[in-house]
């Protein structure tokens, strides 16, 4: 008998017919002799149905009611399924956040769980009962309602998981794992059997959405098994998982992309200690997230500064740079909106050499320029013209002997 | 400064720009000096739309998930509410049952409150905010959300009351008091300024559906004092209070009808010891609810007994009796939907004679045949044709004085 813990989201519960169908899954797995407890979204458009309304009150609207207002959506999703499981003849009982109860600290919007209580969940799973919890929900330390974010149901699933020591954690979604690439941009992207948390990290992060990144850190903290899977099919998916010894053996997992930064450049900016601070002071202080910075070697006490923000801050970035670059001297600021940053991750790089030749030898053969370059121990980024972004996927797919077609002539 | 529980319904908070006007009279009252806690409904609708979804899980859905599922609806009230008034610069706090707490039993969909803890809302008041209560829900001992029951915010409002020892209760409705009559059947209706809450109970159960009439049984228990009035004007409405001295003074105080119920008559039934029991047993156990029971002196050992019950529950009663009625050897059954209930109520009849000789000679005076006579202390029903129940009220309502035109004339 397995304790298993299944998420799914806002698409897999996207109307009643779809409901009724979880229901059906799960009431299949628990006749299998399996202890469940299912972790749902809010039905697919209800969240941001919900955000428009507290829109119409006005701008900014107060964070905690807005997480009280959000916090419904889920509460709808795990009644019905617990209606569901009942009108087909087994037990079920729907958990809040504060009925499991999932505490949290009190940033609303945002929160992270502290802490979630295991005993009223264990005593509906003595009864044979399958238990629906609400995710993305929490209870902060004055009994105040919390949300965890956008994916925070995924947060929810891999947290409750920890907690229960479950034998795994389901993610149920609308695609049926983690490719190597976006298959939209490269036919041949392939399903991954299996995938580090580290890999994943570095995925999530370069923009393959498929888990939130949190949730990804979570599991790795306590060990959590992943299997990210379909809700429409019963095909085994990707299993996200503690690093092993085969991984290395592959040099490259997946090719990442991802086309929402934009790159500012400083041209000629005196080289002297504490110039760094002087301009990216006021930009962390408006909360802008920088993502790559290069700069280069200083000539003539003279360098350049590049970094990447997201495009919606690109604007704001390049007002609060233009007024900095006055004020320390520098030559000038240019902007650029028109680049793509594509990655390639494995955990198999750490023990591999060459890895980046390789991947500098397949952009330069077609032509691609490379504008920046940054590493980390598992993943190398490349910024580039907007443009060749899916030529560059394709290409560094086929490079790194991703294409599905090489691997079924294994 | 008095603490003052304001109640606003369905209608009332029924969209964004009521919210905010609702927002706008509750902060006027604050800023007056006044403690101010608010209980609402769900948005007009919000309630049957959550109902009808889950209809389409399947028919009788569970009751506790059900509970869970449409306690959302006033959830999202309060918020939006809350959001409302900070964007006007007040400070404001929603709280849900299980925040308060408001402790139940664990009668899904009907749960009777228990307690109210005050410590939470007091501390809100204390911080200067303005609170927002989600009625019509609460918690059981196990910490299960249960919902009150239609009109369930009304009790919500008054047994909070009560617990915080308010002033006043003020529940805004979409009319703007109680009316001696319905205005719709008689033109001449006049809003009444006082009520004692007996004649409000009669009032309320013979269908003059202002105020649910277990939050009136609430206030009539802990003293509290409602002022029933409309969102939508600031004129006085009508305060339903305890019984004074002065109430006794007038006659009648209003007329209600009820078109909702049927007739049964079964004739000649034999007059032994349990024959009614016999009769009313299986009537019962089908928690069918029987309102007026009349039952004729005997004749050679035979009597013909009648009584009404609500339309909906009509067929099934005269299925039921006809097998009774066979069994112990009554002639036969006769049924009529064609009746109506019409009620004359007041306090006053406790110290006047003659009231119910006044009633029936007005009826008389119109050629309205009594089929059914019922008295209380405080109110005299009589069963009519259906057809003649506008007259009827009209006639009353003209017969005790209580047209405008003779008021205006005093």
């Amino acid at each position: 008998m397995a304790l298993v813990v299944q998420k799914y989201g806002g698409t897999s519960v996207g109307d009643i017919e779809k409901i009724r169908s979880v229901a059906t899954r799960v009431i299949e797995n628990h006749r299998q002799g399996n202890q469940m407890v299912v972790v749902l979204s809010a039905i697919a458009g209800q969240t941001d149905a919900l955000i428009k309304l507290a829109g119409e009150i006005g701008p900014d609207p107060d964070p905690r009611e807005l997480d009280v207002l959000i916090s419904t959506g889920e509460q709808v999703s795990v009644a019905l399924f617990a209606m569901a499981v009942k009108s087909m003849g087994y037990d079920a009982r729907s958990l809040l956040g504060f009925q499991v109860a999932i505490h949290t600290d009190h940033l609303y919007g945002k929160a992270r769980i502290h802490e979630i209580e295991t005993e009223r969940i264990r005593k509906e799973l003595d009864q044979h009962r399958i238990v629906a919890v609400a995710g993305f929900q929490g209870l902060d330390d004055h009994g105040n309602i919390t949300t965890l974010g956008r994916g925070g149901s995924d947060t929810t699933a891999v947290a409750l998981a920890a907690a229960l020591k479950a034998d795994v954690c389901e993610i149920y979604t609308d695609v049926d794992g983690i490719y190597t690439t976006d298959p939209s941009v490269c036919p041949k992207a392939r399903k991954m059997d299996t995938l580090s948390y580290d890999e994943m990290l570095e995925m999530a992060s370069l923009g393959a959405k498929v888990l939130e990144i949190r949730s990804v850190e979570f599991a790795k903290k306590f060990e959590v098994p992943i299997h990210v899977r379909s809700t429409f099919t019963n095909e085994r998916g990707t299993m996200v998982i503690g690093e092993t010894k085969d991984m290395e053996k592959v040099l490259v997992s997946g090719v990442a992309y991802n086309k929402n930064e934009a790159r500012v450049t400083i041209r000629k900016v005196p080289d002297r200690p504490g110039i760094a601070s002087q301009i990216f002071d006021p930009i962390f202080k408006s909360g802008i997230v920088v993502d790559m910075i290069v700069q280069n070697t200083s000539e003539d006490g003279l360098t350049d500064l590049t970094f990447t923000v997201l495009k919606p801050d690109f604007y704001k970035t390049m007002r609060l740079v233009g007024d900095v670059a006055k004020g320390i001297g520098a030559e000038r600021v240019l902007g650029d909106e028109d680049i793509a940053k594509v990655s390639i991750i494995g955990v198999g790089m750490r023990s591999h050499a060459g890895v980046a030749k390789k991947m500098f030898a397949a952009l330069a053969g077609e032509n691609i320029n490379i504008m920046m370059i940054s590493t980390s121990e598992i993943k190398i980024s490349c910024v580039i013209e907007e443009k060749y972004t899916e030529l560059a996927v394709r290409v560094l797919h086929k490079a790194f002997g991703l294409d599905h077609e090489e691997k079924e002539g294994q």
